[in-house]
């Protein structure tokens, strides 16, 4: 079985990769070949004989063209142009986030071939009463171009899918968190910054202020989700493949005390307030109560707590506590 | 002011060009051009000083960006592939219906002009369970290509105008009946048909069980709710473009029940029942329920009941009843 990670570079796609290589959990068959493709790979990739790593812009239609002909039997789509880039660049956006999704759902189409398709969505695609309590027949506000992008291409997944053109399914993401390594350019990226940088003993800040809240889901469980998403058979999710995965509601104040409970007040001081109209003007537009009981009925998963989304960020990536 | 209604030749675009060049209507301006665009034209509007018709497909590229160059003040986009017709050619509808939009949002935003823009949508972005009660927060779940098209349009009209590129708002027509003239490829055509062949003493037929439920609205209320959503200050509409208009909930027995009160028992039993599973297996889908008081409270309109909608189109069409 030929297994293709779009966004395979990146962090949730190589964390996937490396989980399938390692542990396997796809149910379809056994994984013949994983090819990764992403602008960029890191070292622990490249050098990986597990992995074909193919280095290029997927968002050009040859290419797309030129890496479906091996007909992958599962691809996970999850690469994008994060929300604060796309609101800043709308023609890359489009041409990433929407085009080159549409390109892909196409040229399956014009081979005639059926791949089993996992699509990162995100919850961005919720906006405007931050209040409501988001359940599965809400429907999708954004207030970003991201968001735009991600339910257009949800819209089409459900259409292709039932004209079985494809064999595919929407998740749509919470923010993840606690995600290692440097900040990006998503708007939800102090999310995991408040957590991440202050346990290297570094000062950052949020651009929120603390009573601001979120649906949150760590980097663990999303890829179980992933995984359980290929797996799920068809006739089990009916004609809507759209998944809002569930979550756990924290504010950031709520995510501090719960860094201060693990770290201490020292570490947990060094993130503080800094306000930024314009993550502001995307971040407080999202909505950060949900009930999905249908996906977890379907058996997605979620954490328990803020204190085990940072437990598991401290033991997964080896952190060591910060004398402070 | 310019005004540009695309599917102008069509039976809502006709009406509503006659309507606009007699009666007036809109508060933006006095209307100094009125180009009417589509494939074909009737004579009527053909011969008529009013209008300015261009006969060409406005899906090619090209042809939309000439067609924008006068930079027209109001852009009313009726112009579909209508239900039916784009199950059968999913390409087709993908062109005209999705493509040819996001062409004309882009050449905008290209172009740097801000047009008013009122965009035919359709409660066919709606399915499933057809029992819920749709309200203004419902997502849209099409069961259909079309709807999928007229769903990822609106996304794009909502975020292209969040971001200034123009000022659009769609509004979802409910079955518009009764539609004079000849059957048509919408898979809703039997719904005009009931009340219009019979009215013409000719046999008709029905696709579905008397029982089946229907959301409808008047020719006449919606070239009305046409002119009010080019009117209403953007400020009032909000973040949110999307205007499901009010209708009216009756099955196809109530509108039978309310023909033969008008017409006589001979004249509603010439429609008769005839199963079509292709039909079946699309307008069983779509909701009949709505809570349109988001609508209402913005000033849109409906028919009181079915009895007014017949006599409304006996009386616009001169109908003379049938003795029979």
């Amino acid at each position: 079985m030929k297994v293709l990670i779009l966004g395979g570079g990146g962090f949730l796609g190589s964390r996937l990769a490396f989980t399938i290589a390692n542990h396997g959990g796809l149910h379809m068959g056994h994984v013949s070949r994983l090819t990764l493709v992403d602008l960029t790979f890191p070292d622990e990739l490249k050098k990986n004989e597990k992995f074909r790593c193919i280095a290029t812009d997927f968002s050009e239609a040859s290419t797309m063209q030129s890496l479906l002909e091996h007909k992958p039997d599962i691809i996970f789509h999850l690469a994008a142009v994060v929300s604060g880039e796309a609101e800043k660049n709308f023609e890359l956006g489009m041409k990433v986030n929407f085009h080159a999704s549409l390109q892909m759902l196409e040229i399956c189409r014009n081979m005639d071939f059926h791949p089993r398709i996992v699509f990162a969505s995100a919850c961005a695609v919720f906006g405007g009463d931050v209040k409501q309590t988001i359940t599965h027949t809400t429907g999708p506000k954004p207030r970003s171009s991201y968001g735009t992008q991600k339910a257009m291409v949800e819209l089409l997944i459900n259409d292709y899918s039932r004209r079985c053109f494809v064999d595919a399914r929407s998740i749509r993401l919470p923010t993840i968190s606690v995600r290692p390594g440097k900040p990006n350019a998503a708007t939800s990226s102090f999310l995991s910054g408040i957590i991440r940088e202050p346990l290297k003993g570094q000062e950052t800040t949020y651009p929120v202020q603390d009573s601001a809240k979120f649906w949150l889901l760590s980097p663990k469980r999303v890829i179980q989700n992933f995984l359980h998403a290929a797996n799920i058979d068809a006739g089990k999710l009916g004609e809507d493949r759209i998944i809002t995965l569930p979550g756990i509601t924290a504010s950031v104040g709520e995510m501090l005390k719960s860094l201060e409970r693990i770290a201490g007040p020292k570490v947990a001081g060094l993130a503080t307030y800094e306000p930024d109209e314009f993550l502001q003007s995307i971040v407080l537009t999202w909505p950060h109560y949900f009930n999905c009981s249908v996906a977890e009925s379907l058996g997605f998963v979620k954490d328990k707590s803020v204190d085990e989304l940072i437990l598991n960020y401290i033991q997964e990536e080896n952190i060591q506590l910060p004398k402070l």
